[in-house]
């Protein structure tokens, strides 16, 4: 259904020129830690704080011995700087000090010699090197929005690493489903391999199977009953028949860091009839969810098609301080380098651009009752959405 | 051989004295990438920016009707806070804006109502958010250390979360000995299952040991020959008989959320002179730093005798642009929360306190022959160090 994306070159220079300061980016973080220093270090993962930052339209990096070898190899990087050289620079540039140089020394005699007045940094940056930036008299832009804008729009490669990442979660599905299929009743319990079957049990064999497929779901939901009301409650101790079960699998793969991230609600045993209309009327949302995607689209409107859904079929939402009911998170994120990242699809206004890679996730939660919530992931398009995540929807397991 | 560590609330006394701003703390992260955040709640482990603050006396937070009900149950927190409620408050407090209040204007709101002047923070505090609240005309300092000093000071229950860490990774040692024992060695090459033994497959093999016990192994050192020369590569590709393979598993115990951290080198096949002499020099090398930890002593001195070790041995360092030989990294780092934390054992000076954990890790590294490195994870006492991790040393699989 969808058209294809721009082509990356395009897209990018019309990106950049929204950036909220001409100044080259400037990063100090690692790569596990921030997806923006993943996405600027083009897939090299180092795993400690390092300096990284843009001169004439190359992008350089200072890395110690520990790093250089691996670093440069990679061939992520215009320019591999070593920091041993440039800490020797900077405590000839800043005479007379008692303690070695720091980052800050280190960033200004690098700003010094490749002739730059400043940098634009995430708001993300910390605030302590900032602070002695600032000191030290560079001009610190820390940026409005993202520091890569053009992070949001996914390239045709990008999406087929999200893809990778969603076909994870559904090696996930799959291993529950299986699992689901061979438990046994015995009144409200469940009974798998002569145990009673556990949250813990699911994650586990979740996180295994995903793990031998080249990903990492360090979190995994797999909560039952009321603790599924709680959307971000993992879930622990036994898993009762007859309950509705949600199950919510976000793998990273571990090649690229790209995310994935999908949910499905199952049920072990016989649902009852406010359990499948509750069921239905979730998957409605998130079909009408799903429909109403579209580059140029306000994303409040998807969230508002979800809430027009729910209210439609009477289901309300009550929050207080003690807990919410009905609906009360948002309709959907951006994935991608991160598991949460822009765009945000909720009550905000929010023009959807082609080629961004969101969630659609409506869920609706009443203690009692129980939790349900059905996320798939799509990218935007210029008429609509396109899938690119995949797994079945069955839910009642008998 | 270690003294008992004093009593935890004497030592908090002691540290907190030391805290380079009177201020209370506030931190605005998520506790999977935050130590700090991690350490501050207690253990609750919540996966989205959220505010936490200090008011009073009482450790104090906001939460999203997502996570709310959760972390209220969890009673890791005095106080809990619904976040709608201030975002509610604080589009009061602010009037007249054309966008909802963000985390600058709800600690604002709150520092307002519980009469708070201002904050301490720690230099890793988001810089956007450090400079909107300044632009609120609130105080905030930037810690200079550690925004929690008494962190890098380990209670008793805290020194058995990181020995659980190390059976993690001595559970991952034990994985690799077996494979390498059941491998069969065809010329130069190993063969496992009737295929090629890869870096890889080591590195799944860890993951899923350490997995099934509680824990996350999500890196995972296991490289041989050259690649080992690279400290900080995880080794790729196959691994090839009568070669040095160092094994280094830094494992984070899910639950707890506190890291173990050791390394081996092993070696199937037959080892030359040159590969045994390399080994028991950095085995006699971490010995000997190991005998030099103490309370009181400074951590250079460690390092010190790490390195005279190597020199009386003859092993030389050799540091360039194109990659080091020799010895030149740290010889050990804090390890609790954060896999790297306070102190740093190293060329700097520091003296160690009682109650520290931290590796002893000396390794020497020369393509060509290849690379041994040994670390376990001591906690520093009166008299010397008390050993957090144990496994044998045994390293040539015949």
């Amino acid at each position: 259904m969808a058209t294809k994306p721009q082509p990356a070159a395009a897209r990018k220079k019309q990106v950049r020129a929204r950036a909220s300061s001409p100044l080259p980016a400037l990063l100090y973080t690692d790569t596990g830690t921030s997806a923006d220093q993943l996405y600027f270090s083009r897939g090299v993962q180092v795993h400690d704080p390092f300096i990284a930052f843009e001169a004439a339209g190359k992008r350089c990096t200072v890395q110690s011995a520990l790093e250089f070898g691996r670093v440069k190899k990679s061939r992520c990087f215009d320019e591999v700087l070593p920091l041993e050289e440039w800490v020797e620079r900077a405590w000839k540039a800043f005479p007379g000090r008692a303690i070695p140089p720091g980052p800050a020394e280190i960033i200004a005699t690098l700003a010094k010699a490749k002739r730059l007045s400043g940098f634009r940094v995430s708001s993300e940056f910390p605030a302590g090197l900032f602070v002695k930036l600032r000191e030290l008299g560079l001009q610190i832009d820390i940026a409005e929005g993202p520091l890569f804008p053009e992070r949001e729009i996914k390239t045709p490669k990008e999406a087929a690493a999200i893809r990778e990442g969603n076909r994870l979660s559904s090696v996930g599905f799959s291993v529950v489903e299986d699992i689901l299929r061979r438990a046994k009743i015995r009144g409200q319990q469940l009974i798998f391999e002569n145990q009673p079957l556990s949250s813990e049990r699911l994650q586990l064999a979740i996180r295994a199977a995903i793990l031998n497929e080249g990903g990492r779901a360090d979190d995994v939901i797999a909560a039952g009953g009321d603790q599924a009301c709680d959307p971000h409650e993992c879930g622990h101790g036994p898993l009762r028949a007859h309950e509705l079960i949600i199950v919510d699998i976000f793998p990273r793969v571990m090649k690229t860091g790209y995310w994935g991230d999908m949910t499905r609600t199952y049920l072990k045993g016989r649902a009852s009839e406010a359990q499948r209309r509750l069921v239905a009327t979730v998957a409605e949302a998130q079909r009408a969810g799903i429909a109403t995607v579209r580059a140029g689209v306000d994303g409040a409107q998807v969230h508002q098609r979800v809430l027009d859904t729910f209210a439609a079929a009477g289901y309300e939402t009550r929050r207080s301080a003690k807990g919410s009911v009905g609906f009360f998170h948002g309709t959907g994120h951006g994935v991608g380098l991160a598991v949460h990242e822009a765009p945000r699809v909720n009550t905000q206004p929010y023009t959807l651009k082609q080629g961004s890679v969101i969630t659609v996730e409506p869920g609706l939660y009443y203690p009692g009752l129980g939790g349900c919530r059905i996320e798939d992931v799509v990218q935007v398009g210029a008429r609509g959405a396109k899938l690119l995540s995949s797994h079945p929807y069955d839910w009642e397991i008998r």
